[in-house]
């Protein structure tokens, strides 16, 4: 357990820039069980000089290292990958270097989701001084681009709600099986998605026992999830996307309100879902008599996906269901480093969701 | 408190039938506290015989009764007003009997809600024995139906679900405003909507943490949502309802994924709303900074209703925010009883929320 | 509710000292309530200015104020009675010139709960600079000392814990029933009796799902318990005293381990009990068949007590449950102010819990 | 992953009896990620026929079982270790025949924790019918017993507050620290504690916002406490026990209030507590910065213990924290079917906590 038990010769070597935010610290957890990776060096300047474990306390004795101060590339030389779990902006100042060093580039924030910078510089009020490698960067879904992110330098990890949101999406969009100017997309989020810093509204007393909608218009995973999709329906789509914040920890449930093109039923997308997700462990396609709920994918790496037809309105309503913080960020970023080093794709991904 | 010191000659004289669930157990709570009304005959064939206070500690010392065994019309002799909280299909019998007695009746059930008796056959799969009961009937939002309740004899309370989103949609119903083809209700709710008796699902270990959709398609407070905006758009509108189940005890949060018929600003609707509601105490209409969030409401009768435009797609995201308990239940019956009785519409109701 | 209607010439004005935290909320949100009392004046430093509602958005609609800045015993000219609720050390400097200005003072914080200053400067680290208010102060527990409050200017209103502890031992110790140097008290509480402002340790993500005790040995509330069973027994009394944090946002269990100096059967107890609390309606003596939780005491004055006898060691376990923001706060608060103007004790109080 | 990949020649066969329960479900949770066996038969009555993952969706693709209908010796046919979580009174009618058909028997129901026959019949109220089994059996806590529990055929595996207690207790008592007659055990516990049966008390809207104490004085867990430390102490020892159940899922946190023979300071207990837990690994040792947390714990094997003396009182107050389902139950007994086959103890034991 990220001791010295694993050192093997022939293990990736990791390094994580940026490990003070929940991302990072499950990035630790996951990587503390995988069979071929080892994290060498992971920074943060908040804690810099801490124990792990004195940040995380769930991470006591299964992670024997201390954060270092200087987040640069230099403090990441001899890694195999680095993971970059930093404020939108700074990942795109570490990312030639890093490249340069010889290492793969993981960034879980959004300095490389976008293949148009004035895309982001539009949402994100950044410029991007590295556009020229945004040609090169794989939006990575492992399930919808796993050749190209097997063979890839650079991943831009997918934002939680995107990646619960595409792949809900990509197997309707494929068989062109409904509307594309009526998407509209409600989700909901535990807490730990706001991140790891302390603020009134996240607050334990006004946060539990509450319920709201938050940056309804205009939250910054739009543009991800539209660039996504109109990629997938070779055309440009909009989508309308609403978030919530829930009183759980963990958990995202995508629920999408779509229009049929024909008529169908609940059971007819049975065969579509099952196929286009035929080989993708990490898809759990519910048939007719369940739903997806938060629970059973909590602390994995798992998407549920369940849907149902309203026959009197022609509507379909689409479920998924992830760990915000495991298939929506950490569990990804991993899932990836495993396909670009050629690892088995659940290789440190297995464990099942606590239940209850 | 519901003991000797308010049993003036004046106050109206309350039943409950049926105090065994949640809704009962709020109108013990609510009018334990209502200046001119007290409650004299509560039955509850599970408790029959204990205590209130037994059942429902919150109320020690509160109210001072006991259930009686016997859930007849003639248990409620003497009673002003009847409070029927029963399962659907039980209130519609004792219900003739109630009112030839003299005693209005407010039904906290589907019984009285719906004008014609083939939509309640057809989503209770209920035959309706008392359906000439229906045309006298007054579904009872006070905010849109006062004067109307204030004459009636028999209320069909409105379900939880309905008041927070015909509330949410009457103002852009009456002027106009929305697509009536594109009304997309996307619902959350607190568990104790789903009542007092246990079951797997609500069991704590697999509730708390969770976060699903349930009876996604076919829920009944659909026709009862389609019933009013109907009636209130003067034509016959289908909506897409999905509700979902939140761990949190109390509250729902609804979403309205609306289509506007001309553009509009956020601010723009702002006079619409607050012109609409100018006179409905119950109903605070936030402004373009603020979102409804349900702690803001628990335990009172409020309904919290915000709103954005979105400009890109041309959507209108409409949120409303109730306690289910009190103005999805009982504090709406108790308003309804309050215009009956010639009462001020706040008698009882006028304690603000819990925050935090 | 705060507004017009209820400023009769003979109402109690009501001035709040910083009221930015939860215990002055909760003096908000009681008083909105209270036939006979009526708040004329707000302050917060921190929130100048700004709309009452703004901040604690359950007062919407029920608090018309806004805060006041200037947080001086000026701002409080024409109240009869002011509530302190600012940091230790800073009512002290109020008190002697609000007392000139003809108010009584009421103080929230630990400034006039102690008789000896010493004890304030050892255990809060700071020296008195009025200790000559101590002797007159009168330590605000109305079911032990009514008459002396009735009679006061000012009070020290006890802190949470001490409250359901004392009130629970309180007729132990007058019955001289327990030894007294085997007081131990292991006490839980919700969140909320750590304050407004948000940190680490109460960020959602990380308190929810989570039980842990802190300040172990050394919390400042055992002194304040020390002194007043001290009083009750008529010797020095040493307690040992261990707060925990409960993942839940309102309520204190305070579970007493004693030891009985004779044998003596649960039941035995119960009247002792009951007589010693025969006139206090807000302490609620549960019988041989119950115990307290605190969910039946959320959002009210009471304090639910019972007990178990251990025949096997001849120990006494004691249970008590309070609200802390209410009887441990501003309910007790307001509780001392009825006495002090003569008013109904129950007066804006009466309330029941929400259940569920 | 309990599918085919891993049916290696070599891994030991595990068989579970009743796995309709949490217990039973962690068992095949820890399990699915075990290194060195595989669950070959599981049973469960009320869910007879049903796939794993349709009562326990979290085990969705981990699991590919079905739960056997015939609860009975013969269904383990072949296992090399049968795991048995059923009522008391069960597991020793199957016991005998299990046994004889070669296979190991780990119980984690109380019918083998006691050495005495009388009193499991005094606190269980039930006869037992296999007693010349019991000096067979051994108490599996492999921390304090791990040699007994590597020759043993027949296992009783600890209660959940039992294990946190005697981790805590047994370096103090081996260093004969403590007085004896002063041991109170004030223990607070998650819902998962209370199993998967639904019942009132641990409905959501109930249980949620709640904490009460339950089966004060009495509990079935006292003798168990007893028998084991007075093992330790080498004499007779009686306890205070008093259970509370606190609105979380998993954990328990014991907080133990003891009297030290000779005074000592908090730093002096590091090396008496490092010492005896040396080569511990799931026990973590908590220095003076830090306090056990249950989520620290959640998910894992892992016990943390910290404690804190109080020089005013001559107090020890020491708090350790564990997962209730993992080291209280599930988690423990691999780990004592890890001792017994000579694998490494923490094999499929090493994913460390979810945090947040």
């Amino acid at each position: 357990m990220g001791t010295g038990e694993k050192a093997g010769a022939s293990k990736v070597k990791v390094g994580i820039i940026g490990a003070s935010g929940y991302t990072g610290a499950e990035l630790l957890r996951l990587l503390a069980g995988h069979p071929a990776a080892e994290v060498c060096a992971v920074t943060s300047r908040v804690h810099a000089g801490q124990p792990v474990h004195k940040v995380f306390p769930g991470l006591r004795k299964a992670v024997d290292l201390a954060f270092l101060p200087t987040e640069t590339p230099e403090s990441m030389k001899g890694c195999d990958v680095v993971f970059t779990a930093v404020p939108n902006g700074v990942a795109v100042r570490f990312a030639p270097e890093l490249l340069k060093q010889g290492a793969r580039v993981i960034d879980l924030g959004a300095d490389f989701r976008f293949r148009d910078p004035s895309v982001y510089t539009e949402w994100y009020n950044l410029e991007h001084p590295a556009s020229f490698l945004l040609s090169e960067a794989v939006y990575g879904i492992p399930e919808l681009k796993g050749k190209k992110i097997a063979a890839a330098r650079l991943i831009g990890n997918p934002g939680c709600y995107p990646t619960s949101v595409i792949l809900a999406l990509a197997p309707l969009l494929a068989a062109r099986a409904i509307l594309l100017e009526e998407i509209i997309i409600d989700a909901k989020s535990g807490v730990s998605g706001a991140g790891h810093t302390p603020a009134q509204e996240f607050h334990f007393p006004e946060c539990q026992e509450n319920l709201r909608a938050y940056k309804v218009v205009g939250h910054r995973h739009t543009p991800e999830i539209e660039q996504e999709i109109s990629e997938l329906a070779g055309e440009k789509v909009l989508v309308s996307f609403t978030p919530h914040l829930v009183p759980m920890i963990r958990g995202i449930l995508s629920t999408l309100h779509l229009k049929l093109r024909a008529p169908a039923k609940t059971g007819d997308l049975l065969a579509l879902y099952r196929e286009f997700y035929a080989g993708a462990y990490f898809v759990r396609v519910l048939g007719e008599e369940e739903l997806p709920q938060t629970k059973a994918v909590q602390g994995t790496n798992f998407c549920d996906i369940g849907w149902r037809v309203d026959q009197r309105t022609g509507r379909l309503i689409v479920l998924s269901a992830i760990d915000n913080l495991v298939k929506g960020a950490a569990g990804q970023a991993i899932q990836n480093m495993n396909l670009i080093f050629g690892l088995p794709e659940k290789a440190g991904l297995e464990m099942p969701a606590l239940w209850p």
